[in-house]
């Protein structure tokens, strides 16, 4: 059986993903799709909207057969070891092929990318050491040495367009797959609709960006413009997160808790947290004794030298007790986290469970790893905020659907 | 000017102590009485049901001259050494004398036991240790081994009866003044009316004890009962702090904050926390995890071999980042924190403050030695549970009354 894998958050599953699923079964020709997904904390550092195992379902009813999280620890991650985390762990569960989403839409220019920034290493890293020492941040001066060095160099074909946030995830898989997995064929897909911030859509479209939803449910419920952008059982499984809930995951759920966690911890013990820079625990300190919601709280954090995801992303490791040395320790993926299948899905899984390049874990029955423990600590954590049980990854069997 | 002390905790203050200070002062005929007093939590591992600026202001203007913090290092330990920092500051203030509530009311009992327990120091000390490794509590073991101990001696007069927690309590202020300060000279006073942990108290009667009137408070509001237990103040202060605060002090309030701690922290991190034994951190987890309320958390956590107040003890150094190392290095007291002053307090301050044994501290100016951090970031988890600003250490200057 041929697998493709996708790698993914939905949060939530809206019709651009349904398209992506589908659109990946057909280019490849795959027999499985297998999509790794981000637990319960996202890559831009938020709690998710809804808990994993609801993304789970919904991901299996439009159109992967398996469903492996990406363990916290990539999952909450800049985008090279978000990337390398994800390639990886798709290239364990033997999929010689994988299909992203990005606004170029063809593979070209992101081969093209790669080959230019390989041939132009060393120039291009000493200018964004230069750039980051100008005190802008590390993704500006990632795309701003990106673009000098383009332009200094005659005839590569076209680029891919890296200030893009989906062409950016694409170069990563790219450039991680060259050297965790070569052989896999990459695919991608040109998002059609809105980009990642677009907050209006147009409403007839049946495309909303995730980020668009969400703040249309949040503000206004599961509008009919909603309805349009998501399958019914994404509608559903908001009504029903919510009612169960009293609301949905997100920072307003979970500065209650952050801030004491601030307080208590204190500028030492905050100094040890996973992307912490120098000295930025002590404006983070500061901002919690000061600021009373999380928005003031950000924005009296906020430098132009951090961007508002990394300095979110460290947050959430604060809130999940990530420390600076399991971080670098943990640099690879140690198992496959298995959180739901289909029929389809389960007999790939059956026949190849033993040639996986990591083992398969259908249920945390210990969290003596401690790449698994990072990932069952998350979920009580989120459990905890948003007014759950804890202990799910324990309680919890994967989601079988035919 | 001849000055007298007193520990305190008043929680809430009432006519008992009202008394004690008035008798205080008589029978030790002192100028000035100064209080140490308890922060914002206590030694019963709780944090206060109103905070430590209106106790200190209630504690001006019932008799008390002068009122300075007992550090948390010392309100939130076990009885021996939160006597010996009280007798420290007690002390380092220049008090002469000092006198304490006591069931007993007579000072004879207490040096007979002081006498009693140095001679038998040996026998009773192995008796302890060989009670405790029957499984039993500290505490217990300490009262079973001085009971042989008061059995097998004859003719030593009056012992104190060391079940008493507040024989206890004052038992331990004259052991640690005994190698503190043996110029002190120690008074007691007879406890009127009810037991510590008295629920019920005659209504007529004008005493209550602070559990009482807690308990009173919380379930009934400021019943007739309370308001002929306490002076008129404290029950306005009580009436204001439930305005301001929605409700009191207390674990209910806190547990919101303490459960995600507890989870994010885990056994491995819980394991540095002051007074924490081997093997009770996992308890801790295991209950976070699953007890909704701080009720059920504290019956899953209980067990033979530890008090009730020794857990909740551990549970508020969770709370306030207090950890083993910072606990066994902090072992004296390194200032004078004054919360506020009579103008005859004053006027012992401006005589005597070169001569005091530590220096005095009016305000918290930054938080660079380790035992007033601790104390400031104590009242910045009770502002934060009571739904205060923090940083109120830094504000406020010393409650001055006439």
């Amino acid at each position: 059986m041929k697998a493709a894998g996708v790698v993914v958050e939905y949060n939530p599953l809206h019709n651009g993903h349904v398209h992506h699923l589908k659109e990946t079964r057909r280019i490849t020709d795959a027999d499985v799709v297998i999509a790794v997904m981000s637990g319960n904390f996202l890559q831009r550092g938020e709690p998710a909207f809804i808990d994993k195992w609801t993304r789970t379902e919904l991901a299996l009813t439009s159109g992967a057969d398996i469903v492996l999280e990406l363990p916290y620890r990539f999952a909450v991650a800049q985008a090279s070891e978000f990337a390398e985390g994800a390639i990886g762990i798709l290239a364990a569960a033997r999929c010689s092929m994988y299909c992203f989403g990005s606004e170029d839409g063809r593979i070209e220019p992101f081969l093209n990318t790669l080959r230019l920034l390989e041939d132009e290493e060393t120039g291009y890293e000493a200018e964004v050491r230069r750039l980051v020492k100008t005190g802008i941040s590390y993704p500006s001066a990632l795309s701003q040495a990106y673009r000098s060095v383009a332009e200094a160099s005659a005839d590569t074909g076209p680029l891919a367009d890296l200030t893009k946030p989906n062409n950016i995830l694409g170069f990563h898989y790219m450039k991680a797959a060259r050297s965790i997995a070569p052989e896999m064929t990459a695919f991608t897909i040109g998002r059609t609709g809105t980009g990642y911030h677009d907050l209006v859509a147009d409403p007839d479209s049946g495309i909303m960006s995730a980020t668009a939803i969400r703040e249309a449910v949040r503000t206004e419920g599961i509008t009919d413009g909603v309805l349009r952008a998501v399958p019914a059982r994404t509608a559903s499984a908001m009504d029903l997160f919510r009612e169960e809930h009293s609301g949905f995951g997100g920072w307003d759920r979970f500065w209650p808790i952050l801030r004491p966690l601030i307080i208590r911890d204190g500028a030492g013990r905050l100094r040890e947290t996973a992307e912490m820079t120098e000295g930025l625990e002590h404006r983070i300190v500061r901002a919690a004794l000061e600021a009373s919601t999380f928005t003031e709280f950000m924005e009296a954090v906020k430098t132009k030298r951090y961007t508002w995801t990394r300095i979110q992303r460290i947050l959430i490791h604060v809130l999940c007790g990530m420390d600076r040395n399991d971080f670098s320790r943990l640099r690879h993926p140690r198992y496959l986290r298995l959180l739901g299948m289909t029929a389809a899905g389960r007999t790939y899984l059956n026949l190849y469970k033993d040639d996986f390049g990591l083992p398969l874990v259908s249920r945390a029955a210990s969290s003596d790893d401690p790449m698994l423990a990072a990932d069952i600590r998350a979920s009580d954590m989120y459990a905890v905020g948003i007014g759950d049980r804890p202990g799910k990854d324990f309680r919890t069997r994967p989601i079988m659907t035919d």
